[in-house]
């Protein structure tokens, strides 16, 4: 505490990220990352354009990069915001987008950082339970409110709300619904294809997951150009040039290499299954899962002596410690050596006497 | 405007960026980039570093370039933020500390980008004027405020206040008080070595002039750790990872490789002298510069109109349609063949009739 700090900055119980850890030869199953490596197509545009032009500000509308989104969901470039990560573009839309007079809404058990964008912005919430089955009920959300978020696969818990009550939820909602797709295309189908219908709906997506690029911090919204128009104002008035010369080119390859993103995302829901029928078969339990981890729990095994089992066979996986679901651990879905590794370590620890 | 807002877009005037032309073959001599390429062991860097590992996240504390800076400047890591650019780090300064009760003060002739961070944080602000020949006089700045902030040297006037001024400013206020070191390499000492004398002194630079990486996107602060820890508060409730991998790598070779720094730097300032004295045997009048640019009026002749003819001979200035600087220009300093081609322009065009 200092009297130097904005009043705000005492409030604020700032986001912990999954741990980076800095030790080698880790199996890393913690923070939802792909196993598999950006398009070698990424790689050889990164390498063109660390040149001398490097001394020149970025296009600061990143127009390119829109347009590449744009093509490829076959919408507008003005219907795409850009960001430096999907944390960013939500950042700013909790700013711009989500702070009225009427409290927003949010599950309670979803991705961790949506209170503390509130915190930052000073924004009103109500939290919604999930139902006793991990679900999103969209009739909990019908009630007024300042705006609704939520992921979709929603997160830690992998399961999926189908398109048609989302456009049900838009469609009986006076506010903005974001829906923030960071997991969608390891087994949703995107809402991008509902904005033309409702100028409320708000779709964010990461360049972090899919398209294996979490060290490049790439992230984008679709949406009606008027909400796009008000994300703008507020970057504008945040930071000119948030996306570097090396982030657009590298991000516009990425779009362009459909061939590569569908093969690698087929091989993370091939070893998704595969990994939800061995942790099934070990007596796990495992949400039904749409994205590129699994939610799980051993109803004889507590959670955080698991996740401390697998550390010291240095395989790394997410506990949370909240209500509801601190028997759950969050295993992202590794490569299949990690996956097999992964197994192979869980069917030792569960053989093993109980520590209590 | 539109009802999905949140009321203060409403309120928001963005900040415009100087252009970034996408014609070819232009000198653009408009916003203040670093005429030489980076150095080329950060472009064998960032080639090194667009790698498979690109899948995974960066370190969110970028704690190899906190060390790097920690190390340059002979001070701790935990005196040193980093970020998206100096302008997220402005932003983050804004609202983690130069919100309180009382206004903030900055200069009216300075980063146009200050007033606008004032209307995304609701913060209220005095303006002081520069004196008649532009100079920052601290006496003026003696008085209660919320925080103090401006750039040095000066933007875009490129006047340098002396080190032991700033010193007297930050013993004689109570509130933080923030140095935009900017363009500080080409002319000033660094207030980085007061740090340790002013709990409430920031200092914030980039890699955007100097180090000839304006598209990388990174900027830093030094400052006592409080300051920094309620800069680090807010980050991490905005974004966990703001700069990528190739951002830590690129920015900590730049730091690395002194040598070729200190040729450019002295290239750029050498450039300016000569440009300065140009100007001067051509009739402008120019304020003496410690920058990487030279602000300059023409007695008989009216600025946008010299920006104008020097537009049509594919050379780009800045100007500033604004009270007291409207008739200056602001060049910033090219390599030796684009100073030339600039110069023999206003030759051509200050030997014509004027327009009116």
């Amino acid at each position: 505490m200092s009297k130097y700090w904005s009043p705000i900055v005492h409030r604020l119980t700032p986001y912990v990220p999954g741990e980076q850890p800095k030790m080698m030869q880790l199996i890393k199953l913690n923070t939802n990352e792909n196993p598999y490596p950006p398009s070698p197509k990424v790689l050889a545009a990164l390498e063109a354009e660390a040149s001398g032009q490097l001394k020149l500000y970025p296009d600061p509308n990143a127009d390119l990069l829109k347009q590449a989104i744009a093509d490829y969901y076959q919408v507008s470039p003005q219907s795409v915001f850009v960001g430096n990560g999907s944390d960013e573009v939500l950042a700013h839309t909790f700013c711009g987008l989500l702070k009225h007079d009427r409290p927003i809404l949010f599950p309670d058990i979803t991705y961790s950082f949506y209170p503390v964008f509130c915190q930052l912005y000073e924004i009103e919430s109500t939290i919604i339970p999930l139902t006793e089955d991990f679900k999103i009920r969209v009739d909990d959300y019908l009630q007024p409110n300042g705006g609704i978020i939520f992921p979709n696969p929603n997160a830690p818990t992998g399961c999926l709300l189908p398109l048609d009550e989302i456009a049900r939820l838009a469609a009986n909602t006076d506010a903005v619904v974001v829906i923030d797709e960071a997991y969608v295309d390891f087994g949703g189908e995107t809402a991008i294809q509902l904005i033309d219908q409702f100028p409320n709906l708000l779709i964010i997506q990461t360049f972090s997951k899919a398209r294996s690029l979490a060290g490049l911090r790439v992230g984008f919204a679709v949406g009606n150009p008027v909400l796009i128009e008000g994300l703008e104002r507020v970057k504008n008035s945040f930071n000119s040039y948030p996306l570097g010369r090396l982030a657009i080119a590298g991000a516009v390859a990425a779009f362009a290499d459909r061939a590569y993103f569908e093969k690698t995302r087929d091989a993370v829901i091939a070893s998704r299954e595969w990994l939800t029928q061995q942790l099934e078969s070990l007596g796990f339990t495992v949400l039904p899962s749409a994205a590129n981890f699994v939610f799980a729990r051993h109803p004889q095994r507590d959670a955080p002596e698991l996740a401390a089992a697998l550390r010291e066979r240095r395989i790394i996986v997410r506990h949370f410690k909240q209500p509801r679901i601190d028997q759950f651990l969050r295993i992202s879905v590794g490569n299949d050596e990690e996956c097999q590794a992964l197994v192979a370590a869980l069917q030792e620890i569960v053989a093993l006497v109980p520590s209590a």
